[in-house]
């Protein structure tokens, strides 16, 4: 499906600077922090048609149409679901899309130079927690004079930051639209996280956090970690059909340790591809943001801070996903019942794993149009 | 529950050499080979009672009992199966466990000296399959004068053993115990062993397996193999039932990089403690016989072959293994009878996962003594 926003540039903005530094929730202090966004159709005149894209851990700003040199059938991330006539239709809404606090896409992030030491921050950057990343994104909209959101919408990590931001801003979010995410990760989880955080963490190029300036990066670190992520984002049988036993370029097997079955070939080719655009440091930071998040964690809060607001909410899981599978969803939705805000709970079928959010199921899309659909017409 | 098998050695055989090499279904040769193994009970005097185990990809042949100077509060791997009254009653069985072909545990292996140059085989080890290691075994077997066993036992690559065993040398296994093992990979299962190898071979201590004698192992990519294995034997209930999200010596998170939530720790603890004992070279070599593992590839041999013998199959599988779940076992199920086989299938509730094989769950033990018993008692 070819691009329906066409051409579209990143755009940045300083949002937190020496004289308003951006204050953590662990009170630590980040003393000026960048954002890179990009936005798509017109914000109305009452600037009650916003729609705001949260990322997932490797995403960016570039969420739809192309940029200048790059080839228009390879748009944006999330394009399938941005343009005219499609669910966030940019016919009718202004949907921005910022990279997150602590990212590697033009967003300050622990590669970014700390203006204390005038060299990367590395691991002195500080650990960051959803709700900072929350943070960042409502100082983007006060920047860009927007004071509420028609909705929220993210899959994965950035449902998170959809839920995080409705618990601790009442009143801000129409809509939250919550895809493929967890409000709390499992054991199982943790350890994927684990052992790819510790992939990058022994690579000798790591060099503790510090190899911006080296020449070297810990790439067979990261690539390792993509790769198991990768495992985790499709689902078994979608392996199965993708790859199934079938040897790469080949009849028979190699008998051998290179790549041979289709299916590494495949992981191979995402760990190489993926490190020549990511920094290990965020994958790091924005790990462990989804390992420490929590927001359920006390629910008298949880129950005030809801109802002080009218958020909805749209919680969407993936049958296939088993990464965050649908338990993860049904026990979002029965959390958030159980404080009193309205949701909408829905499986979805679709063959893709984790990464359904990310693809054009016709239920799937049909569902978030139709939610956004009626949070528009409740506007008026 | 304590060894009933008490003080154990394990013994040393010459099995191929100069004289008599190894030649592998490859084609390639191996000059010499020992094998480590350890037996318990007796063998009686028409060698009709001799139970065979193979075992899985870090298993080795101490699978009972407990070595001089062992706290004998922690014998073999396989104890809980193996000894008087147990399901492999060694008052009644003559049982033997050897280290497998291409193991680091005292059979020959990467890690052992290649007599050509004096120097340890690293990668110049020629890649093996499930057949060959059953040619080792087999060659165990005549130089013990056993003809002929009255069971073939094993979990995970144990159990393919058992299952190459039983289609290449008809006539030789009255009855192959098949527990939680697949007759052929998945897409997900190789992309696990993919990235477990990577790990290992990106490694830089690796130095293309020739580490022997730089001083350096490829520690840091070993640990990493078992962490990401660790997750895969494990169920996503045992995980989230044993850790959670716990935190480690502490009641709140530490928020860091460190090791923080119990899952993690004990993850790490299992990477550590397997380079201890474990060669990375024999990693690769198992994990590679595990991945072009394909004993039904030929359904016309198939059924020739188990036509010649009188071999009878127990498959079970746990319901909490989603390494080789399930559907693996019915799937070698349906082959097997297909080709005329009898088979009796089981699944067995465990909370385990794949681990659930080395478990002493009662249905699964109570099941493979009343197989045991039943052959037994056909022989007469």
């Amino acid at each position: 499906m070819p691009s329906g926003i066409g051409l579209v540039e990143t755009q940045r903005m300083v949002v937190f600077d020496d004289d308003h530094p951006l204050t953590l929730a662990s009170g630590a202090q980040i003393k000026e922090v960048e954002v890179a966004y990009e936005t798509y159709g017109e914000l109305n005149e009452d600037a009650s048609n916003a729609i705001f894209i949260c990322h997932a851990l490797s995403g960016d700003a570039h969420a739809a149409g192309y940029h200048e040199g790059d080839d228009p059938n390879r748009p944006g991330w999330w394009d399938n679901i941005i343009g005219p006539g499609r669910p966030l239709d940019t016919d009718r809404f202004f949907v921005i899309c910022p990279n997150v606090l602590g990212g590697c896409r033009g967003t300050t992030g622990p590669s970014s130079i700390d203006p204390d030491t005038g060299k990367p921050y590395g691991l002195r950057f500080p650990l960051i927690q959803v709700r900072d990343l929350v943070t960042v994104h409502r100082a983007l909209l006060a920047n860009l004079g927007i004071p509420k959101l028609l909705a929220a919408v993210g899959g994965s990590l950035g449902g998170m930051q959809a839920l995080q931001w409705s618990i601790d801003h009442p009143g801000e979010i129409d809509g939250a639209v919550i895809v493929a995410a967890s409000a709390r990760l499992s054991a199982q989880n943790i350890a994927f996280s684990a052992v790819a955080r510790e992939a990058i963490m022994r690579d000798p190029d790591f060099n503790d956090g510090n190899y911006y300036e080296t020449g070297k990066q810990p790439d067979r670190g990261l690539a390792l970690a993509r790769m198991i992520g990768h495992i985790t984002y499709l689902s078994e049988e979608s392996m199965r059909e993708k790859f199934g036993r079938r040897i790469q370029d080949a009849e028979v097997p190699r008998f051998g340790f290179d790549v041979d079955f289709q299916v590494e070939s495949y992981l191979h080719y995402q760990g190489q591809s993926f490190v020549e655009r990511f920094d290990a440091n965020t994958y790091l930071y924005l790990g462990r943001v989804m390992d420490y998040f929590d927001p359920f964690g006390d629910p008298v809060r949880l129950r005030t801070q809801l109802a002080q607001g009218d958020t909805g909410f749209l919680v969407l899981s993936f049958d296939s996903d088993w990464r965050f599978s649908t338990s993860h969803a049904r026990d979002m939705t029965t959390e958030l019942r159980a404080a009193g805000a309205p949701v909408t709970f829905q499986e979805i079928s679709s063959p893709h794993g984790h990464d359904s959010f990310l693809f054009d199921t016709s239920d799937y899309h049909r569902t978030v149009a139709g939610y956004i659909d009626r949070l528009a017409a409740a506007k008026g």
